[in-house]
């Protein structure tokens, strides 16, 4: 899924809201702890309190001895953690709508120094076993690259969702052939919010072996934490960060907010909000004649097939949004997301249609 | 010089004032830029107002049309800039106690793909022209990586200050051969507060072609800027940073607080007060018998030898610096170094002597 | 075009001589200068007479002040080449079919330090003009590498052949939106042969700005030149080369048998000779019931679709061809091809289908 | 030890012969069996049967269970293996004379994506177990490539042996902090025969993990071999000689080669000459009055240190070799040196100083 109009215009306030997730500022409750975390001095490079708190809590909160890594961005936590899955001549299975393969600009590539993304078929954005299974065992000649990790994305870039069963059904495929399982969890608190499931159980217990876990999509300014549910993987994980750009040396500003927002299920009523303002989107959008919804709503995106007309209407009055090449639109609600907000939206979306 | 005792002990509160300007919080104008800026909506990827008018306002600053992107930490700005400016086949000239020789873990030669750092005689951390040409015309067979850039950092690690005549110098030597010159300027602030002069006169006036201007040392929570004085240099340097992991999503946290100390002078008054402080700090050193200054005191650093009984007392009164093998200790003043503890240190430090 | 059965079993004598051009040995043109350069002391690093004499012939034969370099094989002259053309943020338009994208393990990407390749639609292995076009203006964002580079395999990976208006058409595109054209030549000589055309036309008059033009396929022991047409695209190649081991130090063996190729058209006379082959095998075998042409033979290689239980029975009677999924096998010829060899295989072909 | 004048002038015939070793040019035995190979089909890449006779005569000859790969030179032969024993941000300790760190234009941090050369002090070429082992416990922060690899030449770049006793007593140290050692083995034949000893006794006996086995200046036309003696340090390399470009398809003219060589002590009778004629010329040149053997002669390398304007007269005689910055000349011997040109070069010496 290539993105058509990639970079939103600028629009003051409140209409740039549906254009991402990361068009959001920071929640509240993040903003306190960073505002508390400027407390004196502190050591860097993460030997400080907070940074050592915030790793305990994601590893209460997995139920697992996790390695832990807070770095700058969805990007280089993707990249980095693959990186470090798999060498130069190896491969990463994934859809050909992963963001990975989509939009990081070649970064999967550039960190791991040549591994390949191998695309395999999907399911409105979800890997399935079958097809993980055709890409693993289609060669086994040197000419072409081993397969060495599948990477998924929970929720994916169509607002999907991977149960469980589906996420244990790819790990069992990728273990019985040697691969590591990588998510990439940009969207993790959304995805947990909406399948109501520990965040072990669609982790480690269903056989990954590490997370990106999205924060900035979250709630939070920057920063994104890497969780290595075995430790062995995560070992020299602290240089390739150091020697990656990808160390903090104010490492407290990034992992005070983290442990603010994974107190007291912060993160889960974010995302449970953003969710919700996605259904309540979807569910109107799916009353208005003439517009069509592309995808099932499961996490807090919403697609949605209007004619090219109604879309340029839509944007002239202020809104902004993705476009597909193809047609449709891509709609994401944040933790910031208002009911007035998605019910204004409804209502130009409606205008925009001739309605 | 290599840092024998890197990681300092993590200690509460004021004691570990003098490991490094890093430890140090976030200065109070760039924290009310960040509150600030934390209302609503805003584009992402450096598509707002703010990033817009912190490019702007660097480009006063410098009286030049320059290219500007803000990037995570040092090491990636100053590894991505010197990528930007050679092919991995060519080589970067630096001083054998650069930042980017001693304490990048390969990051340069990770971004470059390969590029080799040679080193070239210094003075007290300063590069010479002459030391220079003697690098580039040095060889010229394929079988030796070509020279194609000169990274000096100012002020440098051993807490001089390059004079204006020295950059043109040694850019003069650089330019006749074809090489570009970069800025490592993650202590430009000190520099210019110590100097006296204009941006311009110690960057592009005098040769230098890309800096690298560190904003985390001087109080910001996370982020530097680099600047490309021409920017044909900087033409496809956004794609540089996305694929290198370093395009902030919400990019408005980066560079409103730059924005809050590129205002009024509000840097320079940080950085001439971390100055003061080592100054202050130089002063009293010099009075104490045992205690013998290794440097002179140009910038923020102050590079003591003590014996070594008297570096373990110390520590052990629970203050925290640098060591270096070979003897001698490092202390670091930034913009909330008070006068107390400046004043504090060098009692014990006195006590430590065993005076 | 993903191959399923890339490893023939290794077989005695003429039986191999339809799996690859590259399981025929040295002409005997080739190996005669080769012995013919084993004479006395000769500079190292190219810096002989006989190096220096094979990169005026192929000049000649181009009619161009091209700047040439002998490496030692096809994946490391295109990859090299190519990331000559791009930097690692940058993209590479090629067929899906192509060499560089299906059978390189990633080195195009290795070497390049990220780039990443993106499929163009394609005509039996052919790009065409509006299909690079709808890549290379599909996205513009940062997010997504900027196409640099189209590259072309002369004659294709499906042993069809581009005419020189479809090269100068891809080029025109490539060169109107900024884009360099490479020429993957593994088998060149069999496209000059076939076409009947000088080189120059099919390449630089056409719009190539770099040809990788191959020795191995052709009739040499090891070794493919690398032709930029514009100077100013080589000009820091050799270190390059060095860098990414392939300059050899006994230059003179690689380049001396070049030199006895190209003189007196030896190169043309085997190339031309393998096409023959290849269109005597093409026509017994449209001849045979059951038996099926997948593709034009235009150049050395015969694509036949033979049901499965024959393409099985071919195998254990001690032929050896790679197949495909989905169907289908290649018979490669060479120099050393021979009428019997064919005629006994088309024989054979009739018998595994119970004929 | 850097070269000041590193690319000879091209000079015909005999002139040309002290330069390197490598512009010698193949030795009849290597020949005979490079013509006796090109009979007919072979399969490619290595499944031929010279390939696996040839690997399995190293194995023979190392009495050692080892995995072994051709490549085509020096420079990719240790690159690559470097790499594969270190990851980007581990590094490569060696002597500051080593040809890794002075002659391959960055290729070991390109192969390896940043790996660092960390110079360790020498004696004379050597590295000491000392000297390695204080370069290991510098640092341990993160700000500090890891080492991982010890990597040896053997005979050295300054013409020197290590004693088996120095190789273990450095692998030793090597091993207690878990690096791999690896050996640069350019001139290994010409250690061996000056040795005496057996080639497990220098190489895995002593602890040596891998050996690049140089073939090209033994009196092959083009090839090394990388030995894993531990095959699990190997197992996926195949693959990463793909990528790297150093997978012949023609393989058999790299190994058919090597065998002739191994076959009956070829190699030794040749090394053992090279060494024959350097002791012969170190003799003589020791008689000579203003003559001065800057280094012991102890494998094919003679190192002289004579007047700037006797150096310059024996150039204008025609003669050509390597002279280094701060003085000195170097003076290789091959398998095709004879003692004419011996007694030759020894004649004009004296004369050019006047004698």
């Amino acid at each position: 899924m290539s993105t058509a109009s990639p970079t939103p215009n600028e629009q003051p306030g409140h209409f740039l809201q549906f254009a991402s997730d990361n068009t959001s500022g920071i929640c509240p409750e993040a903003m306190q702890a960073l505002v508390a975390a400027d407390v004196g001095f502190a050591a860097s490079y993460g030997n400080d309190h907070a940074t050592q708190q915030a790793c305990d809590r994601i590893r209460e909160l997995f139920e697992a001895d996790a390695e832990v890594f807070f770095v700058f961005n969805g990007t280089a936590a993707n990249s980095i953690a693959l990186a470090s899955l798999c060498q130069s001549y190896q491969a990463v299975i994934c859809s050909d709508t992963a963001h990975v393969e989509t939009d990081e600009c070649g970064a999967p590539e550039f960190f791991s120094n040549g591994s390949k993304l191998l695309s395999a078929p999907h399911r409105q954005g979800k890997l399935t076993s079958a097809g993980v299974l055709e890409v693993i065992t289609r060669r086994t000649d040197v000419h072409y690259p081993r397969p060495k990790v599948v990477t998924l994305t929970q929720s994916t870039e169509m607002g999907t969702l991977y149960q469980k069963g589906e996420i244990s059904g790819i790990s069992r495929v990728a273990q019985e052939h040697g691969l590591k399982v990588h998510m990439d969890g940009a969207r993790f608190a959304n995805a947990v919010a909406a399948l109501g499931v520990a965040p072990a159980d669609i982790t480690w217990r269903a056989g990954v072996d590490v997370l990106c876990f999205g924060g900035t999509k979250m709630g939070l300014p920057i920063g994104e934490a890497i969780v290595f549910f075995d430790r062995r993987l995560g070992e020299e994980f602290a240089y390739r960060c150091k020697q990656a750009g990808q160390l903090a040396s104010k490492m407290r500003y990034l992992s005070a907010p983290w442990l603010a927002m994974l107190t007291d299920g912060v993160w889960l009523r974010h995302a449970g909000h953003a969710n919700a303002m996605a259904h309540r989107l979807s569910e109107k959008v799916a009353a208005i004649a003439g517009a069509e919804l592309l995808l099932p709503t499961e996490a807090n995106g919403v697609f949605v097939n209007l004619p090219e007309a109604a879309l340029t209407r839509l944007k002239a009055m202020g809104w902004t949004f993705y476009t597909f090449i193809g047609g449709g639109a891509r709609f994401m609600c944040s933790w910031a997301t208002t009911e007035a907000a998605v019910d204004h939206l409804v209502r130009d979306m409606d205008r925009a249609l001739g309605g």
